[in-house]
């Protein structure tokens, strides 16, 4: 054995690590115009329209979960990116990586998973791809979802167009989906039952951006939570970004939870919570827009955006201020 | 322990099983018109135009082989799999997993590859996503490329296209990348060294469709090789087709490492071979153009399509024929 530098876990935690992965292996080979956009979706000229193109695999442990699975995460985090973007998804792909061993029936039910959240979310499972491994050599199941979505003819929500003042809301309660797939792996009997939020977010964008055309920034709080989204959108534009604790919507049980395991709510996954900067005139019309909808009645206005920096704060109940970092490690590893 | 009926490596096998897996699980779950086709490509319509996509994920072991790596066929196999349905590839994806405790310098040196890979083929990667696992919970690197491209104002070859008469062509020698997998795998050494022949076909393609635009049916070699292609196309329209065994290109050395493994070069993965259909009276315009091109010096005519019946045969150098059946079961796990 040598010292040789190899991939942690870290590296998958869409925190620090993941960034610097990014930013010195990934980038240097594969150096492209849209690749260098580091969004979560490309967006791809094709025959005159612009695409938006999106993939994301999903290893996610336990693969069933209270409130959802891993087939219904896969559909739903890639109609996430494909939304968050601005693009309205059209079509997935599914690629599965299989363990032998696993059950017909396991099987089965992701498949009938990813049928029923391709239905909710208006999107077909257009080809797909199977391999198998040997027992061992993957954990039951892999999947891989990639997809494509059209942008409609207004401007399109990016970090970069983050502006000085913009408010900054959230769609509902924090830390569900990390919770909820925690408490099934480790076998924490919450009661209530801790369900994840997967679902699939297009419709609730489709709502917002017919409020709020000028919608500047929209992301979905996944890997490293609300801290990780606002971390990214604070270094894009160089802007400060301030958080108020008391408006962050996270229910009781949660922040109890939370509470035990020594976990903050602000760097717990979501998969059905979106992240939106608007410009403040438009503020009650994002959050109204929000609320009206079925998975955004708990929206709320949790900040602004302030001048050059590039850091986020938060104001705690008791009057302090402090920062929030992007997440440095691997919280909790294969959450989604 | 129950009985209870599970995921073998033969499914994953693109013989017998994988199709009943296909036919028995993913189209009852997922039924729509795009995958019904089944097709490695679907043909998907955005904005007034036709688009393919496609996804294929990427196994290999090991992940490092005489020929190539799995960076090299994780790009080559997916722009092959377009280029198969008459499109032209333009945009990929590539989704990673990993496994915690993976050299930094072989991850390195698999995204080189693709980058080295999509130049060559003319395509860029535009987006990504990264999963790390824990130690032990897949082997390396499983990679994940999805893509898409247009087609171009032509007919497209499709299976459900062959005729009677029409004359089957291979690109060239049989059965290279299998045997370099395998020989790596289990540490053959073969002198001189046997190298997979994974290359990116989109040009030989391109090639051949200038010379005969009318070509009925294109597919690359890849899972099962020659042998589940011709299956495919035979039970697709119900058609006999006939091979002719004297006229199959097969390097001399690796006949005679098939033969020493008890391994027929028919059923042999191939990463770099295409198989097309062409009416019989462009058979010798399509031989000249693929034997024009790099890719396709040892291009050959193989056999033709017969009457209804929807068989297989080849006939033997001794004036006997036989059948040639899908595999089916899983010859070589995890060759590409």
């Amino acid at each position: 054995m040598t010292g040789e530098a190899t991939v942690t876990l870290a590296h998958g935690s869409g925190g620090r690590s993941y960034h610097q992965l990014v930013e010195e292996v990934f980038l240097p080979a594969f150096d492209n115009p849209f690749l260098r956009e580091l969004n979560d979706s490309a967006i791809c000229p094709v025959a005159g329209s612009r695409l938006a193109m999106t993939t994301d695999s999903f290893v996610v442990r336990p693969r069933f979960f209270p409130g959802g699975d891993l087939g219904r995460l896969a559909v739903c985090g890639t109609v996430n990116d494909l939304a968050m973007s601005g693009a309205q998804p059209l079509y997935l792909t599914c690629a599965m990586i299989l363990e032998a061993g696993l059950p017909f029936r396991e099987l089965r039910q992701i498949c009938a998973s990813m049928a029923a959240a391709a239905e909710e979310a208006g999107v077909a499972i257009v080809t797909g791809d199977t391999k198998v491994v040997e027992k061992g050599a993957c954990d039951g199941v892999y999947l891989n979802t990639a997809g494509i979505g059209i942008f409609p003819d207004c401007s399109q929500p990016l970090p970069q167009r983050l502006q000085p003042g913009d408010a900054l809301l959230v769609s509902g309660d924090l830390g569900d989906h990390g919770m909820a797939v925690m408490a099934a792996r480790e076998g924490f009997a919450f009661t209530p039952e801790i369900e994840s939020d997967v679902a699939p977010l297009n419709g609730l964008v489709k709502a917002l951006l017919a409020a709020v055309p000028d919608t500047h920034a929209l992301r979905d709080a996944t890997r490293g939570g609300l801290a990780a989204v606002v971390n990214e959108w604070a270094e894009a534009n160089g802007l400060d970004l301030h958080l108020q604790q008391d408006a962050l919507p996270v229910r009781q049980q949660i922040r109890a939870a939370c509470e035990l395991l020594g976990l903050d709510p602000l760097y717990v996954a979501n998969e059905g919570k979106l992240v939106a900067a608007v410009p403040v005139g438009h503020a009650q019309a994002a959050l109204a827009a929000l609320q009206a909808h079925p998975l955004g009645r708990r929206a709320a206005l949790i900040g602004s955006v302030g001048q050059a920096g590039g850091r986020v704060t938060i104001d705690t109940p008791y009057g302090a201020r402090r920062f929030v970092d992007m997440p440095a490690g691997e919280l909790l590893p294969r959450i989604c």
